[in-house]
């Protein structure tokens, strides 16, 4: 495996892997439902669009984000069908509280462009899209749908590079993603150097601009940056924590921007949004807020 | 449900507890099952007896007690006898930390006492048996020929009473099993005073010694007593630690009671070793620890 990132896996090697893994927790996830989740801790309004199977880990899956105040209303898969079973990863987690993902796709990679409900998408401030799923061509083709159903209704679009890996296996479609599609991009330093192809943050930065309407750029510890077509650049700290995992931080970070943004906040208070529920989610196991963001911000602001 | 307590419930209860819940984590659990967990996690050497069924709880379950050390060699139970499935309680934790639990005992309740392994017994120095099990009359069964098990073989025998309200369903029993079997007795405040139908802890240590060669009561933040037949009273810390979830506390002060008692600790180590073990699993969702107890130990000897 290579340390922090992100590898799929097939049935054979999720058995061999956990066999070998210590005591675990199994909590729900998924980059963009995460997010999704995370909005909805903060008091926003957010629908899912992804496909579970009909058995335990979707059902459970399904009563989280349900639970969690999201609107998830695709049916499970069943039948022969589902027989790859509902998608989950296998994360280590290191005593430096990095994350190594192996993940099995199962049925999330069943997800079809008749599932995207154009309706929805108009009815949103924003589409917020999971570069992971571009690893699946099946899935390309929702994002495709879901992107075009997007941009007829004025929907913003917003979009996760996801995966220093990933951005290399499809660096010239995201590119032109970006360049004709995304209005809101999502980064850390790895991915955003590697879609540029550079090791130096600052060059990422000055490509960045102007490629998109609104760059979020995550350094881990660092904070991030926010830089607009405009040429504003804005500079938010890291939230003060005790760091346990950091899995979903950048998907907590995007649930936190992207309410901030959608209810009208400044970048910079729509990032200190993105810190704070960072910060939460890196506190323990797990990539779903165990204690209000609402509450944080609350408290914070 | 009554706040704090235990309750058994059916499939059916199951299921509307579960709808109404917020978001959950799924982690390994059961009472000794954590304390097992526990006492590997020190570096001791621990074997659980308790049954599962062939499915995805119970599969998790042996991965998770024999990923943290512990021996686990019951078989699953399979087929039509294995309906009930694995057991499961929905924990509700409130934001005060206090734990309310709902126990399904699915196939739990299935243990027999073909599967107590009077050998394995003999092996330990102690064994440890809980207060819970006295509710399903198989169960029973099985503690009293573990019970004849150990001594028979000179293995020393611990007992916790686990819950107020298990206490009242069985005082008699629990308190005749106490006089003529145990030697070393777990409870909490609430426990303890059930036991002897006081209000007054201090009416209860009093009938306590002289009981049981050795108690030892928590008392949650206060720390704990614990008090030998031959007067001693040891007063015991609590560890200060970040309070989230209170599940479990009592399983992993017994597991660090034990690791020292049978390590050749002292009574007031081996409580400081439940303080610790105690401290840790209530810092976090979930009754498992999440660091090595060897290691918090060794920064706190």
């Amino acid at each position: 495996m290579v340390k922090g990132s992100m590898d799929l896996i097939d049935t054979q090697r999720a058995h061999a892997v956990y066999a070998d893994m210590p005591p675990a927790i199994e909590v729900s996830g998924g980059s963009a439902a995460n997010t999704a989740a995370g909005v909805a801790s903060f008091g926003g309004s957010a629908a899912f669009i992804g496909k579970v199977a009909e058995d335990e880990l979707g059902a459970v899956f399904a009563h989280d984000i349900r639970a969690a105040g999201v609107d998830f209303d695709i049916e499970p898969l069943a039948g022969a069908e589902a027989a790859a079973g509902t998608a989950r990863c296998l994360i280590l987690v290191t005593p430096d509280a990095q994350r190594t993902m192996n993940t099995y796709l199962g049925v999330a990679a069943a997800l079809r462009p008749i599932d995207v409900d154009a309706a929805l998408i108009a009815s949103a401030k924003v589409l917020y899209v999971e570069g992971y799923l571009w690893d699946d061509p099946g899935a390309k083709d929702v994002i495709r749908t879901a992107v075009a159903a997007a941009r007829e209704a004025g929907t913003r679009v917003s979009f996760t590079l996801s995966d220093g890996f990933c951005v290399d296996r499809h660096r010239d479609e995201f590119l032109e993603l970006i360049a004709g599609d995304v209005d809101i991009l999502f980064a850390n330093e790895s991915e955003i150097c590697s879609l540029y192809e550079t090791t130096d943050f600052e060059v990422a930065v000055s490509r960045v601009v102007g490629h998109v309407a609104i760059a979020c750029l995550t350094r881990s510890e660092l904070g991030s940056v926010i830089l607009t077509a405009d040429g504003d650049r804005i500079s938010v700290d890291a939230a003060s924590t005790n760091l346990v995992d950091t899995t979903g931080a950048g998907d907590l970070y995007a649930a936190g921007v992207l309410t901030g943004w959608a209810t009208g906040q400044t970048l910079a208070e729509s990032g200190r949004m993105g810190s704070l529920a960072a910060g939460e989610v890196i506190s323990h196991l797990g990539a779903r807020p165990q204690k209000p963001l609402s509450e944080i911000w609350k408290d914070h602001r």
